[in-house]
């Protein structure tokens, strides 16, 4: 790893960008944390906000440690909504989905990140946790330089309309769809 | 973050999966390296090996450092094949990528592994860098417990049918496209 060997990029015009990752397929969560990660190694400052998970441990809570004080984690939500063993009701949820966003407005306009992770939010905007309004408000409220990533199935598409980059995850096939158990460091 | 107060799974049954991310969206890598930091979370350990970078920093390449000694990295590549700038002939590429393979498979077999990612290597069989029955044969070997997450456009069908989870990333739109420049922490 030589990295004074290795080419340095930089933009000449930096702009901060609206990410929208979408689709049914693996890899929307996993996906912001890569960002995360990289973003690290430049030594950027990164907020994630997970909205429908904080119930289950997953790994990414004692990954992302090693990343601190570079990315902050903070889960707000009461796991997701309407699944097997979801004893909330929809005023629960709503109710932590809207912690959620006051959260993520107060980092957002903090100055403190170059990038805030608003993880399944595409989804709280489904569920009706969250108000699209709301959404297009903190869209139009972001600073010039923060680049913002939402994550999560069904992304609306006036954020879409209002992104710069949008990736769909397709699934082809899944291993739970072969009767294989989640496994551990790759389907959480 | 009270971590004791969290739903901890564990599969009865742990089965080495191959997972496939492929298309011509964004996120693939980073979707890799999600999966190294939230696996460093448990613990696991992960090999990364990239087969067509080499050429250009990314941050990535420090932020696994913070993950250490669990994430080992490995660039075996010359950068991408036939873009601008390139100035490596197909047999040069075809030199680093088998490199990178001969890695792979001493990697693979070591045993030190739960997770082998092998970053852009779906290109690299396209490419002709790597033979199909090279991939073919790595899959047969691979050890039960391993999980070997393979990425990169274009996946061939023989591998996708080897896998337990392929992923399809499709673009919708991306900042490029707007002429945006590729922006650091986000597209590389």
């Amino acid at each position: 790893m030589k990295k004074t060997k290795l080419k340095i990029l930089e933009p000449k015009k930096k702009v901060g960008l609206i990410v929208v990752i979408t689709g049914h397929g693996k890899g929307k969560t996993t996906s912001a944390l890569g960002i995360a990660l990289r973003a690290s190694g430049y030594d950027m400052k990164v907020c994630i906000i997970e909205f429908l998970k904080g119930n289950m441990y997953s790994g990414e809570i004692d990954g992302i440690k090693r990343l601190s004080p570079n990315v902050e984690l903070y889960l707000t939500g009461k796991g997701f909504y309407g699944i097997r063993g979801d004893t909330f009701t929809h005023k629960d949820h709503r109710e932590s989905a809207q912690k959620g966003l006051k959260l993520a407005k107060k980092k957002m306009l903090s100055g403190e990140f170059d990038i805030l992770i608003l993880d399944e939010i595409n989804n709280a905007v489904s569920l009706k946790l969250v108000d699209l309004s709301q959404i297009l408000e903190l869209i139009k409220n972001k600073p010039p330089f923060l680049h913002i990533i939402m994550t999560g199935r069904d992304a609306h598409p006036e954020v879409i309309k209002r992104a710069h980059t949008v990736t769909e995850m397709k699934e082809i096939k899944h291993s739970l769809g072969e009767r294989i158990e989640p496994q551990k460091g790759i389907d959480y």
